[in-house]
């Protein structure tokens, strides 16, 4: 009954499993775009999607070139125990209930609030009974024989995919100087400040502005970035600061690296690190917004700059905030959680 | 004859001295800002204003209310000898025989070219003879003496307006880390690439995008940032990166500054230093664009972020580019160099 | 001690007389955008500010170059008696009780809700006591006698002033066909729905999108312009349908007016009917946006196109939703009330 | 040679027959659209993309979820007879030469400008030897049996697609009222304009600005329109408004009609006329661009206003101008040439 009729593929997908997913939090920009691609994938079909104040609603979703109205339906008539995965799209401090709900019935989650990752959004508090604290972080370029089979798996933040994607394989070949300031002004879409009406992200507000906010370190994904820093061996002191764009999507982030080596080429270190990884772009020009935009991938560029006593490198990193930043990161790793093609549903 | 009807003003002007006053390029944004400038400026009239590819026609400009259609000249009519002071807003490069025209002519200069800035935007050229190799650099704030009285002024480049205005007081009170980086993440309005039409500054490549570009210390006004920094007294390596924003005007500098002591006040070396300044204004929270646009302010915040093993200080700087960053800041030198109220017709 | 220090005017005043100057409802756009006209009035003096919801909090004011932080009272302490003229800024419904207690209080006010306009918003409701039901209609173009000395103004529509302003030439000279269809096409700024945060007024909502609202002769202004063109002597049906633009601020209204006979010169209606005023612009290219952006004006452009058996006149009438729609044409009322020179304070 | 390796089709294409498509003129933004939906289409390959001063540089594209870089060679260079199908995106005026190469190369053709159109764009010149004067219209929804197997294909003007589906289900109902006035208030977003940097186009010009251009029944779309119109049994006069929006993509009409007889249910037209169009939207609400975007459909709304004497219909139609307003329906048409499944390659 909840297997909607507007799932009803036309692909051919043969004898492919068809696994049913759910959404928990399907209102807001998160949950919509994993809606979309859930409906976009070759063998997912939407089992449930819930909304707390808009229950009983549809939510109209583009996806494989129509427009669905996906039922929205309260999150306690969720049937949690007949889906195959869950992904939860509940705000920050809401969402470790229902992954302990998700869990207890048996079903897998990936969870896309800060509650299970690591730092824990700077948060300190007593998780759920059966919500493990050291979920793996659901980032498969660095992470991802952890992910592969899991059966929870915290989804990153989406400032920390676009900087640790490009900070990682640095960190790794030891090239950030010990001790060193990692200094990164990020600038975001406003859709990653979610649904909730909020004077500052009226369209008035936001049009011809451009500010910083959450500065000072204050930001809740320094928390995650910080620890994957040293599990990835770097001790660097990382100073983040987010800025609103006047854009709807998307991630630039710019990072200065002090080097413990000089480098002849900027992007060496990236490629030797993502030379087979499906969602890394490099690129020899610098990244923009617009080639990110609805796509699940990082892109990434870099620059060694000139008179410059202190080797530096100066890395730029672009993503979509809702696709490889929130929902497409998810699908991701549902794949690899489900033991799927990790591509699978990722290429429209 | 050149004295045109349009600049007939109907404020209360009195016995105030009027200068005449002449615009070498008034077709692009820089050049149009100052016509309405000085349109509306109590004691100045428009004595010409040029334009090389579209003399003979009529640009419109809104100044103190109302609309007003000035007439282009081609550069060869322009009165240089009848005007008390000519504002040279032509491309680098191009300017510096024109500076030397009018110096010929008698008549004082506002360059608002890299032409004779200090570092020479990076160019190594002869200047034309008469043209001062060690013009006084327009930035009121840091170089007020020798820019009164002055008769050839190199007005600064808007994003080292931005910077230096942030930056010189932290190093003239020592307080940037010797031979620390310091890096700068510049984010401008469109209106700073100028008038010409180039594909990548149409609409539909501009909105909902964001890049970097002139990246790895390369830009322009790198030349006169370095050159300033090390008069005021800092021997910081700069690493500037400028990127381009879905919006018309302003300009907002993100700069991270490695400290040679701690703070316990983020703002206090600004407190001090521009207790008295028209045009610089402090705020607790963030500089916005939207704060700063049509007006001729440098406005400052600052962060001292937390978890920092380097004392660091983060500061926010925004103009509007055109403004405190071209022409207002051009009209501020102007009164300096006649002698007038320097915030003259820039209370509007 | 309600009479701000903000409000010193630094402009030479001499010996003018002063208003004192009250505002009801000062925290939205048109009351925003009436506390800065005040503070740039020559002759105005703000006497208080109130704000239901954000009392006791300050509100950030750009006026005459600076940043004024003008105190936010509520509507109770209002000292309503000791103004000369009140601006009630209030939502529909809620203003004509305000509109009582200053006329109770012996003040003149100008009423910028729909409450005592003509037509009432097409809501039937009775006015309190006190308040007339047939108060002048504050457009001076079109009805200056009935405003200079009035006690009590309704202030027209925004849609309704850039519409009204375009047709009564039309209409006072027979030129609209009788019994003929009259339909407009408008768009306006985002500005114009208000300050409440409302889903479909954010960023990510608004920008790259274009849509029509309030469609079929439901929308709110149409009441005022029906009986508007009633007494202007026309008996056509108006057709009115709003649109919402990604821009901040600004109405376009494309009008096609069937004629009673034909016209050899599009705009000769107009300059017959508007030679003398002030804030009436004619163009003989075609109104845009940015020609009126911040400015109390109505700018129109007329064609008459090709090809129609119907003799037909397209009308494009442009203003500042928040100026001449709103704010700026309450002062060009108050002007006219207090018995000063009409454009006083509106030629910034 | 020419059948590039970057079309490789990932793909399940299995034993489906494979055309092969050539693009003359891919730089602009029709063509680069094209690119993009001929890439990921499941039965056409890539023969050949040209451009004429672009050539020898390779054109980015995003299809199927990654970025193609194709190669840009020159028309001359074009093996024309090699091609199954031809899509000309090239100027008006220069087009029609080329649709002459084509077909004495015997090759299918698209041409997407107006030379082959109905109405000719207005334009009186002779058609180079072999090009009919008479080819199909390529408006599937109305003229599907002419399209089907045809050899050469007028792909209709983007706002003629918004307008003509809309209207069309009217005229041929008989519900213009006759001898009337359709009036049509459209809005396009920038990317109508082409890619050819204009000075009017750049961003500092479109953002925060609305006006309406071609006015006075000159725009090119309208002789296509007329044409149609009397094919379709009306003859109303159409008076078309074209209007340029801050926005990348979209085009909304605005339609009042005057009905020859009252109607009860404003979509009741569109419900009868349009029951098995896969490319056609009805919505009881209003349509938005957002709903649009990157959609290759036509979303019709309509609303019945109050008040008017004259029975009147008004009708919103909105479009991608790049897919369903030229790249979309050229692919359509395509595959009604080659007699393939008429959405193949459009449901993405």
């Amino acid at each position: 009954m909840q297997n909607y009729a507007f799932n009803m593929h036309t692909l051919p997908v043969g004898s492919q499993p068809s696994y049913r997913i759910g959404v928990l939090g399907a209102s807001g920009y998160s949950g919509r775009e994993l809606c979309a691609l859930i409906l976009g994938h070759p063998q997912f079909s939407l089992h449930f999607a819930t909304a707390h104040s808009q229950k009983g609603s549809t939510l109209r979703v583009r996806a494989a070139g129509r427009v669905h109205d996906v039922p929205l339906i309260g999150p306690d008539e969720a049937d949690l125990a007949g889906a195959d995965l869950v992904f939860a799209a509940l705000p920050h401090g809401a969402s470790a209930e229902w992954v302990a709900k998700a869990i207890a019935a048996g079903t897998r989650v990936v969870d896309l609030s800060s509650d299970l990752r690591p730092g824990h959004g700077g948060v300190t508090h007593a998780l759920p009974d059966g919500v493990p604290h050291d979920a793996p972080y659901g980032m498969p370029e660095l992470f991802r024989s952890s992910v592969q089979g899991a059966r929870v798996v915290a989804n990153p933040g989406c400032y920390a995919t676009s900087i640790l994607v490009a900070l990682a394989p640095l960190a790794k070949a030891g090239l950030i100087a010990p001790g060193s300031t990692v200094s990164i002004a990020s600038a975001s879409g406003v859709s990653g400040a979610g649904v909730t009406p909020k004077f500052e992200y009226m369209f008035a507000e936001v049009a011809e502005n451009f500010r910083a906010y959450g500065v000072g370190n204050s930001h809740r994904h320094l928390f995650e970035m910080r620890d994957t820093m040293q599990k990835l061996g770097s001790d660097c002191d990382l100073l983040f600061t987010p800025h609103l764009l006047a854009v709807d999507r998307g991630i630039l982030s710019t990072i200065t690296v002090p080097l413990s080596r000089p480098l002849t080429d900027a992007l060496e270190p990236f490629r030797a690190a993502y030379a087979n990884e499906p969602f890394v772009e490099l690129t020899t020009s610098l990244p923009a917004l617009a080639d990110v935009q609805h796509r699940n991938v990082v892109r990434i560029g870099a620059v060694l700059p000139s008179g410059m006593r202190q080797p530096t490198l100066l890395v730029f990193s672009a993503i979509d905030n809702l696709v490889k930043g929130a929902a497409g990161q998810a699908v991701q790793n549902a794949n690899l959680m489900l033991g799927l093609d990790e591509i699978a549903g990722l290429q429209q």
